[in-house]
């Protein structure tokens, strides 16, 4: 292991409160401990992953207790280091960590691990339990997310910091799996990382050679070590279990600044457990109360105490609080000395850091025909303009999905401050890593794709709305409008399929200034992750010009209300809404009164009144829905569709639209067909 | 480069027509002449990647004219070489290649180049153009389902061949781009060949540092061939553009007969174009007529000859087809003695190529309660007694979802026929290489990982139905059932986002007959893949034990009738259809006559006559769906809903169902608040 330099320890640039190194033998009995609480809370819930933390906690122990900077009383403190435990069935590691070190989580909560409404939930839920960065049990995102919150660190102090100011300083660390570096995800945000030389990314391997099946031997027999040599890391291999060897391997990892750290931490897991440790058997169940007993001996724990805590331990580890307190104060001093001494810069950061959005932001307008996502673009340069630390990109689609952000350079080791991402074709890493950005919090940040690949990060858009992390996902080639390029890169059924997941505001916007308000929409939202689903093609300017009070910030509205008697409702999104005015038009031509709503989207809409609801959508009248992709799901709103429930076509656009229907004429004749009564048959209901 | 055996070249077992090697003059005619008609398609459909196969051209002679085993008369012949472009937006290169060496791929269809009705879409499609082994163009798929292809060629050859007898006999080679090697999928594959040593797997690796973006070097700065190295692999660098280069390397990754071969190939993307080669901008549109005319003149290509192609070239390919003939009708010969050596084998091998499946398996059939992934594994035990070509394995949950084959050895290097596959925590290249099995014929393979996790590998299950392959996808886990897992492993919009998908059979069987009869189905199968949501939690037995005519294999059906007069149906999927039951139970004693509906494929009963569908589910009748997942979709068959629109929770499942409200008397009130006509809100719609 070599190829990198080491650089002489940085100097710490705000006081830090030196670590007090334990004794060997009071490391023991923290390591026990933490080992005790997983072991019976696992038994005492009679489900979970016991494993897991019983070979990890040394390297936990070493991390928490010689390395990493946070404060119980404040989990939010801005500068504290990042904690990302990748592997997330191992949570109560992290539960026990946080009990013992002061965070607001009680033995109570400990002793209700997996139960309804506990805080110390299957696996860690950031927004739940103090202390927890983020939601993690789907592997791979935890590592990736982790290479995020990184970036986000760097970039933050290559923007603030000055001379004699190093404000933004903090280290991000992860334990992860076999699991993590087995999925493609991981490797994706690992070669990210190499690229972008993320010195202050600390990653531990619990390298235990275990998976559910069985031994890694089974399925998993690369090097792991060499394969992120290959992609720029600094890589350690360690003895796992030895708490000096791991302090060693962090301290060289701190060093090392122009790579981020791998240390391939040897472990076993289960240890203690004289039938189960290295073994399976130990990773996904309890161990079995008498397992239980035979381990508490094996590893010098009362056999009789259930939820045992040594007091040397629960002291040593009390005294974090205080510890974290004072880090945070020190902070505090080294801010307001900042102030003081730079209070334009001091005061943008305290606005990152606040998340304050500035408004009103010069929204553009647009009376011509646009392609949305060049729109889109405008808005971006906008946003861009009045928030400094408004930066996204791209998988490799820049120029396509009309993101770069003028004025400001790619974002490299080079050029840290860099608002242009280039993510590389790496979809997945991309959306967690702009996560990780989010969760880390003084930036908003977006990123970017044809919506065909929102398939390939869906596991992370998913995670950004179970977190509550308001990440904009930018997915321009919305539709068949992507033409000759074909099925494999057209959506069909991504919007119902974005639109059904929980917590998500999938908006897919009409014309130019729709996208302006949708885009305000997804900048001021703080809870809910937005998809902006943006056209290839060009669409006529179709709404209203007034951004701030746009109606689609209702998520649908009124678009033009019939001429005539009011008889059919054509309800659209996106690009189809100027198909609807254009059908509208034939219909009334022909006397038939016909309202076009647009529905850019189902999330704000229906979190609107029913009465408002009802408004605009009533379901006495017949309703024909228009939209280029799948029908399952519009029978919410309609009766009648205008849809596409298989495969596109390569083929220029003109074409399409005609093969697949998508004319007036034919939804003028589907509106009649629903005006008349017909009730469509129930395969095409 | 080194760390690997070269073995001797493997003796031909049995006669192949040698390769003529061509002149320097003759091979650099061919190049030209796919690089002519690539810039000349794109230019004349104004849309496409003339780049890739400008710069690709020398390699894919090279592996054409000189190793590749194919026979344009009968793309089918069983024996051939699979060859995947795993960058598909170079297609122009592969249909250049099929049209010139005889595949019934005109030159008037190269003219029709992304044009609709066309043979030569934007993307290669399987099933459409004749030599086309799978549909690729998301980037990493073809590298990744190329790995299936080459694991069925070894399983097939280690179960059927014999001493004098070696039948099944070919290699797997692939093309892929810098991109295909970024995404994270292909890394999970590549680990995978590695570990399973597939000797017979040659990627040629496009290497022109370039991107859509631009120059990889603004995201892609590893070292390729020392990750390759770690993952197990050979790995070769070489001058992409020399013609012998990759004639010997190709040689050598033949003879390398232990590990699976990568050969980074130097090339400059849009060689010969004056003013775009080696940068992006020759990547992802047609170069302009002057540019195209400047390339030719650079090239010594005809200026003025649109769709020029060399004689000497035609007549060079020409000669392709002939050799195909002979190189089928040898191995029909070798097979011919096969057949009286060993005649049952040959006769298995017959039916295995052929796809015949035994009929009638010996279905279990079930009068207990039991979870619905353990009758998946009874179901699968039946199907391999009677299939020996029936394979597949999980993304390391094989005991979890219940899917481990009796009586057979994990697949390995040293066991290439063992029927249970390790996959590792690799979701995706699971999915993409249990559809690369299936492609290539000769077997029957699933995988499997919980119903969660279908969402790393949406990607493949998309393209399994977008290529008409009938992979079987076995999710278990397959609700809030999950129970103490929590959240991030609980499925809620999974059912609805997968029914979106066009030609995709979701089945979510109520019991253990269910499940065997959904089994069957998917067994059965030829042009659409399946996925079987399986549950975690035992659920009583409640449907006919008849498998062969079992209703479900109409999607829907009437599980109970009413008793009393029928006021209210009650359609439920998988778990929920017992609920129903109870509730029925309860609303019967009420005296309101309810009817249960079990709707296991809404795939299936969209197929079904539209009478049969509303003697089933009639819209006129009050409607109530249950189902622990997403309510958007199910207004297509229901009035009223109990469903579950929000992330689940942590805690045992007896507690999550009357938390979240999954209990019949709740059901009870739904279906007299729908009998009352009281019309839900439109947001409860």
């Amino acid at each position: 292991m070599q190829g990198c330099d080491v650089s002489p320890a940085p100097a710490f640039r705000f006081v830090r409160v030196q670590f007090a190194v334990p004794s060997p033998e009071l490391d023991a009995l923290c390591i026990n401990t933490i080992r005790a609480l997983s072991m019976d809370a696992v038994q005492k819930a009679n489900s979970g992953h016991p494993g897991m933390p019983m070979g990890a906690a040394p390297m936990a122990h070493a991390l928490w207790s010689r390395h990493l900077n946070f404060n119980p009383k404040n989990p939010n403190w801005f500068n504290r280091d990042r904690f990302v435990l990748s592997a997330g069935h191992g949570s109560m590691l992290l539960y026990s960590l946080l009990h013992l070190t002061g965070f607001e989580v009680s033995l109570d909560e400990i002793k209700r691990f997996r139960q309804l409404g506990s805080i110390t939930p299957g696996h860690p839920e950031v927004g739940l339990t103090p202390g927890v960065e983020m939601a993690t049990g789907p592997l791979g995102q935890g590592f990736a997310t982790a290479v995020g919150m990184a970036i986000a660190e760097r970039f933050l102090a290559a923007t603030f910091n000055q001379p004699e100011h190093e404000i933004v300083d903090h280290f991000t660390y992860v334990i992860a799996s076999d699991g993590d570096l087995m999925e493609g995800i991981s490797n994706e945000a690992a070669s990210l990382a190499g690229h972008q030389k993320l010195g202050k990314l600390i990653v531990l391997y619990d390298d235990n050679q275990i998976t559910i099946d069985g031994s890694t031997s089974l399925s998993f027999s690369e090097d792991v070590g060499a394969r992120f040599e290959a992609l720029g890391w600094h890589v350690q291999k360690i003895d796992g279990m030895d708490v000096e060897a791991v302090d060693v391997a962090l301290e060289k990892g701190k060093r090392t600044q122009d790579k981020p750290s791998l240390i391939c931490a040897k472990t076993t897991i289960g240890f203690g457990s004289p039938n189960k440790a290295g073994t399976s058997k130990s990773h996904g169940a309890p161990l079995g109360v008498q397992e239980v007993k035979l381990a508490k001996e094996v590893l010098g724990i009362p056999v009789d105490e259930d939820f045992w805590r040594a007091p040397e331990a629960v002291e040593f580890y009390g005294s974090f609080s205080q510890k974290g307190v004072d880090l945070e104060s020190d902070w505090n001093q080294q801010f307001s000395k900042f102030e003081v001494a730079i209070p334009e810069l001091a005061s943008k950061l305290k606005d990152a850091i606040s998340s304050d959005i500035p408004i009103p932001i010069a929204w553009p307008t647009f009376s011509e025909a646009i392609q949305t996502r060049q729109a889109g673009w405008k808005c971006i340069q906008k946003i861009a303009h009045a928030m400094p630390t408004f930066l996204g990109g791209s998988a490799d689609l820049a120029e396509s999905n009309n993101t770069l952000i003028e004025g400001t350079s790619p974002m490299s080791a080079a050029d840290p401050d860099g608002r242009n991402i280039y993510f590389g074709i790496r979809e997945h890493a991309m959306a967690a890593a702009t996560n990780g950005m989010n969760l880390h919090g003084g930036m908003k940040a977006f990123c970017a794709t044809f919506l065909i690949f929102s398939d390939y990060c869906r596991p992370s858009i998913r995670l950004a709305a179970l977190m509550h992390c308001p990440t904009v996902f930018v997915f321009t080639h919305d539709s068949i409008g992507v033409g000759e390029d074909g099925p494999t890169h057209q959506p069909i059924e991504h919007y119902m399929s974005l639109r059904a997941i929980p917590n998500l505001n999938f908006m897919r916007p009409a014309d130019g200034n729709e996208t302006a308000a949708c885009w305000a929409v997804a900048l001021e939202s703080e809870e809910t992750p937005s998809v902006l689903a943006l056209t290839r093609q060009a669409v006529q300017s179709l709404t209203p010009n007034d951004i701030e009070n746009h109606p689609a910030r209702q998520g649908g509205y009124v678009l033009k209300e019939a001429e005539n008697e009011l008889q059919v409702v054509l309800v659209a999104t996106g690009s189809e809404v100027a198909l609807a005015c254009e059908a509208r038009k034939l219909l009334e031509s022909q006397g038939i009164g016909t309202r076009v709503v647009s529905l850019p989207s189902w999330f704000l809409f229906g979190h609107q009144t029913n009465e408002y609801q009802e408004s605009v959508l009533s379901s006495d009248i017949p309703t024909v829905s228009i939209e280029m992709g799948a029908t399952l799901g519009w029978q919410k709103y309609a009766s009648h569709h205008v849809g596409l429930d298989t495969f596109g076509e390569s083929a220029p656009l003109k074409d399409l639209l005609v093969h697949f229907g998508f004319t007036a004429e034919r939804v003028a004749e589907v509106a009649r067909v629903a005006i008349l009564g017909v009730r469509p048959t129930m395969s095409a209901l």
